[in-house]
């Protein structure tokens, strides 16, 4: 069996995570490279994870390489950038949350891709989570009936990184960061259904200190076939990960949640290593969580693209979906900003979508 | 990459599970034949999982295949007479539990693949199920102190199929087939301590008309490092499958449920396709279990046998380990049967485990 | 000691929920009598809970009985009339939820309870709930530091009885049944700080047939304090009653769920007799509740209201609460229409509250 | 009303909980005095309480106060000689669990009780703790059809005050304590069958620099009508106060779980008063406990003694139930010793039940 071979863009967290999925669960494929803006951070990442090549320029690994796959784990304002540079190098992207910054990003990034004929895949993992697509499934099997609303609720008490806090980088705060699951998890629910409109409201409440972003974000999404759909997004919430759904069906309800209710529960008086991501501490009670990459489900996420590299397959979350996800959160800092439902399509012109709420605030 | 080869012996749901995980999660494997007692069922075993080759006999089957793994997932009575052939053959066995039906087939298994120089592993797959892996790995950090006190628990409404009614083939009923897990995962927890002594009570409560074994039993294992631990094992408890751990500390506590613990909750009023093992039913509220094969811990359990083989190392779990749960099930009955403690070493003579205890009833 | 004497108006569902935490709980008070608009039901109710006198008069009962207190658990569109009948006949009034129809009523029974010196006690049970209590007292020990956001959900399969579902009647669907109670527990938990603005999204998505009131909704409040509150009440959702809140501060977070998180785990093959509220089965896993009554906080908030008759003291829930609920309930109404946030204050003139969004729906 | 006259012999942790249940929920009551060894300690708990009068010696309480009923609270090694003195002076009594620390002793309680006719109830409160009666009620209608096995456990960190501790004063160590619980809950399930046997296994985990009682016991006791119940019992387990019942029927199963199954969810980063009983601290993750006396049964349970003494009916737990409670903890500590099963009746002639363990553990 020849292997894919894949560069990572990044080193930070998400790509420790994303270079476990391929070495435990994705055997036909291999990591070929890793860059970092920093040389030293890319060295030791790589041998970290036994990476036969390294770099701290984007160019040069694109073109000392022969990967067929880059895999962008860059922040937010790094992403148009290398995706472009990697589609005219030919080469197929799988991308982290949230696609681009801006649409206009957004859409220069998937003309390139057409252009070059490279794949782009828009890497949602809870598209891909184990417990949400199980119960994805049952509603397809009639379990809940016809759907009416969903929920889903991703909370934390912050990124340890500092760029998540930096507007100019990030293009906004919490709903940036995880408000793009819900949206994107809302239309893979929903077949893609277009979306009618959105409303927002959101506040910083805790990192006030640190960013001018939100911390704390609720989105109501509403959809042309009549679904309502509800996003709750926090940095501000303390004790650990939290990440759920809420399936509503005129004949049933399906509740999941992804760490608290997949976790062994511990009491330890002294505390011990690790309990789950951003749990404060694991004195006292914890919620233990245990193979999270796995259950996050980005094992069969990245698979999934591997193999639509290897088959030739359209990827089953695109750029377009990426596109479609940012058009949601423009709307909602939109909305938040002007105490209003805004319908889409909407696509008005800013640098950073958190302008469209921080803006109107100052008015 | 050359694959290790291997059979599989039996077609059902064992072996399914198996093969889910060697296909999904071992590619270093491939299974290259399947046999069955009925040709068609082995035929129909290979077509669906796309094996090359099918047998209704071992001996041809060893003598026409190019394995070197054997993979045991027949019924109990049949575990002594397959591992010695396969052994004989210098084919290396991993072998599901119970490790045989008595001491003297254990004893005999264990010698020829010394003699032969096959690796003989025991799969207990609560020794690599990620949840009790995880608590596991936190009770050595010191999360809980020492600790006093396992407890675990295996419980559904009885299996599927005849033969684990009829003693003579099972050896004995639910303690046979679900006890066996507890028993290995306490010496696991403790690091193969020496068992004290066992006590145990039994009853037929559920599945009277349909087996003398029992089919609901509680048993107290007293270790020599003063651990005490408790099994509760029945195929006589409604409502899907239930298999919990707990582990208490002289600094803490953690609970771990392997399938409530970690499902969504779906309320269905029509009903859906499956919600877990066992489950009678999917209408109403459900537990909707995900990922079943991957939480119990197979591939994780096949993939370290695999790893064994190809670069020659013990398995953390062996033949030796599976016939110290044999004697611990051995002294269950005999307890039961005589309202008394079992010290060990214990090492009667008799045909079925379950003599021990349906001979002293009868007195 | 001598009992204060209660008679209560209506003969249903909550009306036997008063009952039974009075005669249990509340020995300080004694029930003399019972009014309903049908003379076989009144009659029927004071049989079975010994109640010396029944009506179906109001007039007649006020006359003819030396009751202090009424209580009054009739339909919506008869609390103005009887509060003020009961007003004017110089007793205290405990009344049930929604405190009325429209604001026009409110204003009128606040000013004759006034007029006439008696006390108005709003009835929310949720500011009475144990499990809320609890909560909000840790609230104020700083258990969470500064609170944030508030989420509090009330959810069934819909009323059993007609009046709720004709709009002239209730005057709104799902909100003024259940809505009302987020909206008077963010007031008590906020220590009733003034309301900034409401939005809403609402739908019928169950019970379209029977009722043109709306059977699911999304609210959100912000406070003038910056506090973010969400209410979701639905009429849709199958399984049993749901009443949850969710309490994030600064410091922390409390999950409290009175139905589900308070009851026994049942699995029944055949089904018993009662789970919980509006469970449309016991078949199955259920989630059997025990003590509803006091659980819900009813003895708590009668027992306060007995108190503040016996005593002389202004009830903590007062019908100026039950104004201002009102006011986010129309408030709500009119968001829906129109797409946008609602600030308060806010009284437009309208016959009922869910025409705000009915009209606005038709335009 | 005339009031029942109470007093009550003893003035801690457990006299303020039958305090805080006669005068919340049991106005046909009212305490009329307390007594305490120390005479500080009674004018205390007088002053906190509002109790008219207070003694240090319990034959003067006899002698001044017109009581008709004694609430026994002292600790086990004064049970029998107070109750005698109290049934010799003609008062009703209720009396806290265990019933004395001998059969003797148990033998001579009755008897006198008998010959000066007056009511002895054994205070059971798990015989009336509602989530537990609500699940013996749907076991009677049929919820899990007939029940084989029941599990009881009943687990915290150990007691606060020194007797508990001294097994001279008590008897034993957590069986004495909580283990009665359990074998009084299984008894009052299965309608006080008779006990066939009993098997138990003990040791001194945690406070063994504190007692030469057991604080960790698990009993197995099987019934004549062939149920199988397991007791767990526990003064060595971290995180606060854990009792939970399990019932199996052939039909189904009920899992309920007093403390953690009915608290709220809490997140403090700094801490807050209280979270649950023996919780030994409040940051981080708690399980916030609420009405905790209500909903462990006590004011059931008193009401209950209350209204059979007022209607002159005789309890439903009396001095003979607590007396069978006794004679299987005997069982329980003999077998411990003896590692055997013990069967009933029992009857051996020792000065503290714990003996039968701790003399044969010297030989």
């Amino acid at each position: 069996m020849t292997k894919t071979k894949v560069a990572i863009l990044g080193a930070g967290f998400i790509s420790d995570i994303h270079v476990e999925s391929y070495q435990r669960f994705i055997p036909e494929a291999e990591i070929l490279a890793v860059y970092a803006r920093n040389i030293g951070k890319a060295r030791a990442f790589a041998e970290k994870h036994h990476i036969p090549a390294y770099f701290d320029d984007v160019d040069q690994l694109l073109a000392e390489t022969d990967c067929e796959v880059i895999d962008i784990c860059v922040p937010n304002y790094l992403h148009a950038i290398n995706t472009i540079k990697a589609a005219k190098a030919g080469k197929h992207i799988i991308i982290e949350k949230p696609l681009a910054v801006t649409l206009e990003e957004a859409d220069e990034m998937i003309a390139t891709c057409k252009a070059n004929n490279v794949k782009l895949m828009y890497a949602e993992e809870l598209c891909f989570a184990p417990k949400y697509e199980r119960a994805r499934q049952v509603v397809k099997e009639g379990a809940v009936g016809e759907v009416y609303m969903l929920k889903q609720a991703e909370k934390h008490s912050g990124p340890h990184t500092d760029w998540f806090y930096d507007i100019n980088l990030a293009g906004g705060g919490v709903l940036m960061d995880m408000g793009c699951h819900a949206m994107g998890w809302f239309r893979w629910m929903l077949g893609n259904a277009k979306v009618k409109d959105v409303y927002a409201t959101m506040s910083t409440v805790l990192h006030g200190g640190r960013t001018k972003g939100e911390d704390n974000a609720i989105v109501i999404v509403e959809f042309e076939n009549g679904v309502t759909c509800v996003a709750e997004d926090s940095w501000a919430k303390h004790g650990g990960m939290d990440d759920r759904c809420e399936i509503y069906g005129k004949g049933g309800v399906i509740y999941a949640d992804l760490f608290m209710g997949s976790s062994a529960l511990t009491y330890s008086r002294e505390g011990y290593g690790y309990a789950m991501e951003k749990a404060d501490t694991s004195a006292g009670w914890s919620f233990t969580i245990f193979e999270e990459v796995f259950n996050q489900g980005y094992p069969h996420e990245l698979k999934h693209f591997i193999e639509c590299v290897r088959e030739d397959k359209t990827p089953l979350v695109t750029g377009e979906d990426g596109r479609a996800v940012l058009e949601m959160l423009y709307a909602a800092y939109a909305s938040a900003g002007q105490g209003k439902k805004i319908s889409l399509p909407f696509h008005p012109k800013v640098d950073r979508p958190i302008d469209l709420w921080l803006n109107a605030k100052q008015d």
